[in-house]
């Protein structure tokens, strides 16, 4: 699985301006990462460490940051939330790092480049775990609760997912049901949280669960999109993954889906055979078929319905960060 | 790692018989588990049952329910604790699975050998998210406190083990300090909520607690005994992958600081090399020193600290059962 990540250089810079209204809390939540990732055995010391540094643009702590503050004050509980948010999502990373096989990952080993699988996984249920504990120390259960409901449907969309790897017929119904689990969910439930811990009503709490849910897929609609056409120097990942594993995304999706008989056949054939000289070819298939314009287009789609939720909102400086967000998330792909 | 399993007929009988007094309990907790554990998408519905029946003898459930009756009543809470922290034992189980690339685990295919590890990965952490999220439903945060603790605890054990591997010269200290932390913690932990949601007072809870733990690394020594001198076809599982993976349990490290010079020398040669081959010269050569029995004789003394706990509770058909467990946990590997 790609993830939804943003490592290249503008896009950093982009980030950083979008966040400077939650400087502070960012830099909280790092500092409270590397307080609570550290063992006292120093073997064990080595490697959770080394799952800090393996975090991204921590876009996850700040959906949950700016959904508070677009709700009212931020609490002690946004700060313990948005922790227990980047770990759980960084310890899908490392799980799928395993998966994967993955080398590269924001040009930093992977732990199991590093320390070889067995690490990897006990690492990303360390972070699981660690996770949860920390949600545990808030008063009551609500937060355990929604952060439980919404790894589970993570768990079963990545389940799904492997699965119907080399399932050159998956529909596109089946790739939007899986990107919604594995990706969506999670952000989602990073506004819900950000949203309920601010006192917001239902109305707000829902509007901003569901900017969430539609950021989050148009989100991984176009990390799937670079995962086909971006370039390894910028994303800092090893990229054709997808195609290598047999993994359909949307582009590959509709190309099928636009051609017949013969050349149907063929990209199926191409991608079957999974060999990296095909890539290219491929490439210039979706180009021609005009896939890859397909797939940015349904990702703004998905963006401005989730910038539309947002005029259920008062106006606010969190607010204007978030529909930046929503504009940027598709911009990063073209 | 070995987990401590008992699959051996002669010891179903005899844990069939010890937890007839939970018997309706029991069952229930097998009810929930196969009701959880099914998913409304037909790929991962099949691969979540699979987990199901991965289970073991369902000691952990077991202490659970009967740290419970020995303190007072047991209420939905337990029954729901039971499950919860039968999932965290399954998902360990699998992702050790991932771990050893064991082939054999209780006579069922293991779920990485018919699904690859991805599936195994997932899988595991299905469970894990799954038992959290069961736990939130508990009217505090209480539960998901103690079991987030524990977890954080069981998979820095793990970590522990798993980089100390290939490390010939761990101390009987570092090993006791695994496998306290990779299988104790858990079953202190059941026999800790068992006791509080039964309204115990701090004493009782501490010595359940304690028995627990104590009984946890009786369970651990004599595991491990097993796998460097059972028998395949009574454990059901693979044998002697300790030794094949360099992990060094109590009877190698009695052996290896029993001998000097060169037949030390000789010995720490042959663990390193790994080979099938040499097992039974290693094997010999525990017998010789002694070292079966001296591992055998400390599983004894743990399982008769936490017997000495007991003491502390009102009789009742429930100790009777723990002071049982006590005495069969180390006669499971004479």
């Amino acid at each position: 699985m790609s993830q939804v990540e943003t490592t290249d250089r503008v896009a950093q810079g982009v980030i950083g301006d979008l966040f400077a209204d939650i400087h502070d809390e960012l830099a909280s939540v790092e500092q409270r990462l590397q307080e609570e990732l550290r063992s006292q055995h120093p073997s064990v010391d080595q490697v959770v460490r080394h799952g800090y540094r393996l975090g991204g643009k921590r876009l996850r702590p700040a959906l949950l940051l700016l959904a508070g503050k677009a709700c009212g004050e931020l609490t002690e509980s946004h700060a313990t939330l948005a922790v227990v948010v980047e770990m759980i999502h960084t310890a899908t990373l490392v799980h799928d790092d395993v998966l994967d096989e993955a080398a590269i990952r924001r040009h930093v080993d992977t732990v199991n480049a590093r320390w070889g699988n067995e690490t990897s996984v006990l690492l990303g249920d360390f972070l699981f775990s660690h996770a949860f504990y920390l949600a545990s120390t808030l008063s009551t259960t609500d937060a355990c609760r929604m952060i439980g409901q919404s790894t589970n449907r993570l768990c079963e969309g990545e389940m799904r997912q492997t699965l119907a790897e080399g399932d050159l017929l998956i529909s596109e119904e089946d790739y939007f049901g899986i990107i919604s689990a594995k990706t969506a969910e999670l952000c989602a439930c990073c506004c819900e949280l950000g949203a309920k811990y601010a006192g917001a009503d239902s109305d707000r709490t829902e509007a901003l669960a569901l900017f969430g849910r539609n950021l989050g897929i148009a989100f991984q609609i176009a990390d799937d999109l670079l995962d086909i056409s971006g370039e390894e120097a910028t994303t800092g990942k090893s990229l054709g993954r997808d195609l290598a594993k047999g993994k359909l995304t949307l582009p590959l999706i509709h190309a099928r889906d636009t051609l017949v008989d013969g050349p149907r056949n063929r990209l199926l054939a191409q991608i079957k055979q999974g060999d990296e000289s095909l890539s290219k070819e491929i490439l210039a298939t979706l180009r021609e078929l005009g896939s890859l314009d397909y797939a940015r287009r349904t990702a703004e789609q998905f963006a401005a319905k989730a910038a539309e939720q947002l005029d259920r909102l008062p106006e606010s400086a969190a607010k204007a960060t978030l529909e930046l967000m929503a504009e940027f998330v598709v911009a990063r792909s073209a």
